[in-house]
């Protein structure tokens, strides 16, 4: 009973999703759903990453948080369009809250947008949003075990972004065995290191996007 | 209707979460639910604190994960009683998960209860599995915008224990700030810095905990 409930809401989900990202389409819109764990720097990376590209594309942010406006302020302050959704305690976001705030964006005036997800190594994996493909963020401060003990994620992204590499000679980060175990579960998987804090590896993910959404 | 249905499985839990608190009580179990994002060391945390007290108190852990026994094996070493529970794909642990464990646990041979939960800002704090006290550890390297980011947790924990200081010098965590927020959403929180790498401030928490178990 409560599988099928549960069913039953990711399929009314994917409709929307569905949905969305056939209006992304008519517009022209490349989507990326950003997801990780609380703090692995989605925010840090996409304040850089705007600031590097908005000169070539043109950028838009959905900012998904339980509570507060913090990410969307710092990502305002790139001269972008932003719309902040509150999941008011909902643990990811979904088709529908997306569906809500695209009609606060002026899609005819974007090329990218990035959908900043709740920070959760979970749920959010769950739930399409109508991208075009979902990239997620691992910090090297979270350790070397997370494929594993978190598959769903790894699976379903396209890009595995290992962030705060500047961190590992203070940790016992293995990276060898992290892109291993990644293979493993999603052999299709593209993986880049980057630190967001001194931009090392950042040109090689801005390639990615910049193929992926071919400016 | 969906929020309805939300109120009505948490009120299913919480009479679960107080038949199993009374079970506990029954064998004069103190119950730590420990909480936190992945990654913020709860598993190495758990293994230098039962090294450290496993010949004062007899400790007994629970183990929740998503997927993969990694870090019940790592608990194992150390000599004590755990059971893994596999969630298969949720994100936190619930009542019932903690009901059908205990039974595979010498419950007569326990002082302190300590159950891990799924590493999960979000779901966690919203389901009681029984627990006499909620812990939770967020790591500097998380960054300090978390407390009101993720409210919840904060104001339902009792403890909170800042982990990985030994990074703060690598990240632009300001302690001040995150201790300042953190009294705005819970006055009564402890809050102890510990690095379960180095071993810093740990003698703080193992104090916090044998004064409230009594040992």
């Amino acid at each position: 009973m409560k599988v099928k409930l549960v069913k039953n809401i990711l399929e009314a989900n994917d409709r929307i999703a569905e949905e969305n990202r056939k209006i992304f389409d008519e517009h022209g819109i490349f989507v990326i759903n950003m997801m990780s764990a609380p703090g692995a720097g989605k925010t840090t990376l996409l304040e850089k990453t705007i600031r590097a590209l908005k000169d070539t594309a043109r950028i838009g942010v959905i900012e998904g948080d339980i509570a507060t406006t913090r990410d969307a302020e710092r990502i305002e302050a790139t001269g972008i369009p932003v719309v902040q959704i509150n999941t008011n305690g909902a643990c990811h976001l979904d088709g529908n809250m997306i569906r809500e705030a695209m009609d606060d964006l002026p899609l005819s005036a974007i090329d990218l947008l990035i959908i900043e997800n709740v920070g959760n190594l979970v749920c959010p994996a769950e739930f399409k949003v109508g991208e075009d493909a979902k990239v997620m963020l691992l910090s090297v401060a979270e350790g070397d075990d997370k494929p594993l003990k978190y598959p769903l994620m790894f699976s379903e992204a396209s890009l595995l972004l290992i962030n705060k590499i500047d961190l590992i000679p203070h940790t016992n980060f293995n990276m060898a065995k992290v892109k291993k175990e990644c293979m493993g579960i999603n052999s299709m998987l593209d993986i880049i290191e980057v630190s967001a804090m001194t931009g090392q590896g950042m040109d090689k993910w801005h390639n990615w996007l910049q193929q992926k959404f071919a400016l």
